[in-house]
């Protein structure tokens, strides 16, 4: 184990914590986050501290943290009012807490005091060698090995290989939350606040050399330390992506990101140059950097730009090709060993071209049947396949209709349940054909589809069925094809390296 | 009511149906159209045509649509095999129908003998004056005044007053999904296929007219009249917003589109040109047209391109300035009476400047008070307001917990639920004031949020009281910023033009 790793192990893998300034009251921080940490399953100790308080969670509570019996502690986390906070940091470094998030906002983003307030928390965690997050951060989450969720918002993705640094916790929660949502797993997450202490710097050279972490993600609104930023993206890029959300790229973004963390944006043009010579991938939108994690963390990098782009229908089709053609992707003519397999199964009149357009869904595994020719093609680097799950969206329609007693009755129930589940059975098959060719040609496969609900009760097996081994079905062929075109980003600057 | 309405009639508000090629076989479009048509509520009468069944659906089968004793039907629907489908159209026209959709592809797409029978269809619509639609189409939606819902994909979006044309049925279905998705309301929807007789100028020309439509969408490969094109879209864009995705923008693209629909997409400037000078709002993705139309259908126009930003939490907050001055929007100096109204609830220590940070919902109704504050500014011509239902969406997360087992009964479960409803109570409240400001001021008031969940039994309250308002909850604070530049670009033409 790096030193590195073994430095941050009380932050992202404590067998304990200290909740200083826990609460009885729902509305307080001090009651959200040791509610979250306990409701979502962390399994080390917790210690609420409260000098006001006797019991919370059906947990005793403890006059101060040197007041715990178990020492040292890990992890305290801090939630009390900023004119209380330093007092609190002074204590935990005295009673030997490895490292302590401090929720508590007020600090340098306001200058003056609180400028002056936050100096003396570096020079503390500087001194005593505890780790110091924030001020002004939600929290962490990390699911390995204890199921850590300590954070403000009610966030619970499960495990999987994404970290993700970010200095806003609400954008933090908003990649936790699409994580969520389509499924994928998270290794870390940390809210880094006004960094007194910690900085953006030093979660990435952990996350580089972290073994749960696959993908790293950063929101950034301005780096500490340029050159040391250099060395440690371009140290951990070398091992795994590195993608960066990074704002203030306008006058009017970087006013903002002043007053939000006190951040100096730095010029763009700088920031983009130390990004380029180190690999890092940019990205210009919260949507944007979950649609690009996700790639990276369950596709196989191409080995070039030829793409085949599979559909179930002709718009989409044309769609993709635009985009890929906007993000520098080749759409590939097909060598005509390629037209004469598909030519096979396809109508006379299929279109003979690249995309290969199924002409909505009137030919039986039609998907799966063509992605498995364009894969096994040495002249194509990796498919984009449009259009899974009708069947089951079809299928969660009606079934959503006759629960709420709106259906045309044109079907009875059982008759009809009997057709759904053989439909979705067959786009459930379908779906899991896709992934496994995937796997087998180690060779880029992006899914889009627009059959994925997004606040319907509309359990789409099909689309599920991904999900739940690491796929994100893309909303659009665009973000599909966006999303491509950083892994051919990737495989060019490893390949660029010597490394690939 | 206009020729161009009176023409059209038979076509979105046929009194009568002949669907030709009707099947008992569940796998053809000749069963799914006029099934959906059935389940979806047409209240007109509904004639299912094929001479080898006797009952579908509960109705009788014509064996032709000559043998149909009402006479003349409004609308015909063919979906048979491309060989028999010519005589079809004879028929229909010798039958007096007023309107026939082609549904069967194999025509111009794939020349030769196609291109010839295609010419043919358009010759006996011009001789007849039968309305043609298609061939290689999805069919029509149009809620008003019949509940009409007769195409391919199971999709019912409510009546509302967005108008789509698209030359791809399965893009007019990805947008039809997201408008079932977010609840927001359409007047018509036509897949225009080929499009051998009735061509997208037909279609644009008429939803301009129809009373029914405030937005016109429309997804364009190419335009058969480029000069005619340019005056429909002029005429309309003086009415109401036109808002197109063209595709073939790159060469991949324009070969796409050629296979697809045999368009000819003609130079990308030329197109550009045409729609700058007619006031037509270009998007580039299938996500970026609904975000688009979206604004239109419920949004106050801005009368200036000043903007306030209010936000809950701070990354959003800055995300959003970039992307406001990215779009060509002024995140304005806030005025010293503003700063001093919103000092009056926020924390000493708020940032003071635009964007207006929340910071966390510490504030309670925070965005509901300032953003009346910033409404009421003459200096601001209108919001963009950052996370709502964060309090609902905690709620439908415990509860879905709990419901399936997995809480940690730290509260047991009535408690919770009174705590749940009230704080449900207030978001939705919160939810309800936002939209009663826009309303009362008239300026634009555009929301994001990430607590829209996607794909989870996640019955947000708060938002879907937006919804049910009509008003898109944005996704991420880039896609509000642009839908909302949008707003002002269409406040900008029609100031050119002397309209506003």
């Amino acid at each position: 184990m790096s030193d590195v790793v073994k430095k941050f192990a009380p932050l992202f893998e404590p067998k304990s914590i200290a909740f200083v300034g826990a609460s009885s009251n729902p509305l307080k921080w001090g009651f959200q986050i040791p509610f979250n940490l306990i409701e979502y399953g962390y399994d080390g100790n917790v210690y609420p501290v409260n000098p006001h308080e006797s019991e919370l969670f059906n947990l005793k509570v403890y006059k101060s943290i040197s007041a715990i019996p178990e020492k040292p502690i890990d992890l305290a986390v801090a939630a009390l009012p900023a004119e209380m906070t330093l007092g609190v940091v002074d204590e935990c470094a005295r009673a030997g807490a490895k490292a302590l998030i401090v929720i508590t906002a007020g600090f340098s983003e306001l200058g003056g005091e609180g400028a002056r307030a936050e100096a003396e928390m570096a020079r503390i965690a500087r001194q005593s060698g505890m780790l110091v997050v924030g001020p002004n951060c939600m929290g962490v989450v990390s699911p390995y090995p204890r199921s850590l969720y300590c954070e403000m918002p009610a966030v619970k993705p499960e495990a999987g290989s994404i970290a993700m640094a970010s200095q806003s916790g609400n954008v933090g929660a908003t990649i936790m939350r699409l994580a969520m949502d389509f499924r994928l797993g998270v290794s870390r997450c940390i809210s880094t606040g006004n960094e007194a202490a910690l900085h953006m710097e030093d979660y990435i050279e952990y996350f580089g050399e972290d073994a749960r972490t696959n993908v790293v993600a950063a929101y950034i609104e301005g780096v500490d330390d340029g050159r040391r930023f250099l060395n440690v993206t371009r140290e951990a890029s070398r091992k795994k992506p590195v993608v960066i959300l990074k704002v203030g790229r306008t006058a009017a973004g970087k006013r903002a990101a002043k007053s939000h963390t006190g951040a100096l944006g730095g010029e763009r043009e700088i920031f983009h140059g130390a990004c380029n010579q180190a690999g890092v991938i940019e990205v210009a939108d919260a949507e944007e950097l979950f649609d690009t994690v996700a790639a990276f963390a369950r596709q196989p990098l191409p080995r070039g730009r030829r793409v085949a782009i599979v559909s179930e229908g002709g718009g989409w089709g044309v769609l993709a090709a635009d985009a890929c053609a906007e993000f520098g992707l080749e759409v590939v003519d097909l060598p005509d060993d390629v037209l004469a397999q598909l030519d096979e199964f396809l109508p006379a009149w299929w279109s003979r071209s690249n995309p290969v357009d199924l002409v909505g869904g009137l030919v039986p595994r039609g998907l799966v049947r063509s992605a498995e020719i364009l894969l096994a093609c040495d002249k194509i680097d990796g498919v984009i396949a449009l259009g899974v799950g009708f069947l089951a969206r079809r299928a969660a329609e009606y079934r959503r209709r006759t629960a709420a007693g709106k259906g045309s009755g044109l079907f009875d129930a059982p008759v009809y349940e009997k057709f759904a589940e053989a439909a979705i059975a067959r786009d459930v098959e379908n779906s899991k054909a896709l992934v496994k060719l995937m796997d087998q040609y180690q060779k880029p496969m992006v899914i889009a589809a627009d059959t994925i609900s997004t606040v319907h009760v509309d359990e789409n097996e099909a689309l599920f069925a991904l999900m739940d081994d690491g796929m994100l079905i893309y909303r659009t062929p665009r973000r599909a094809a966006r999303a491509y075109a950083r892994l051919v980003e990737r495989h060019d600057f490893l390949t660029a390296i010597g490394a690939r």
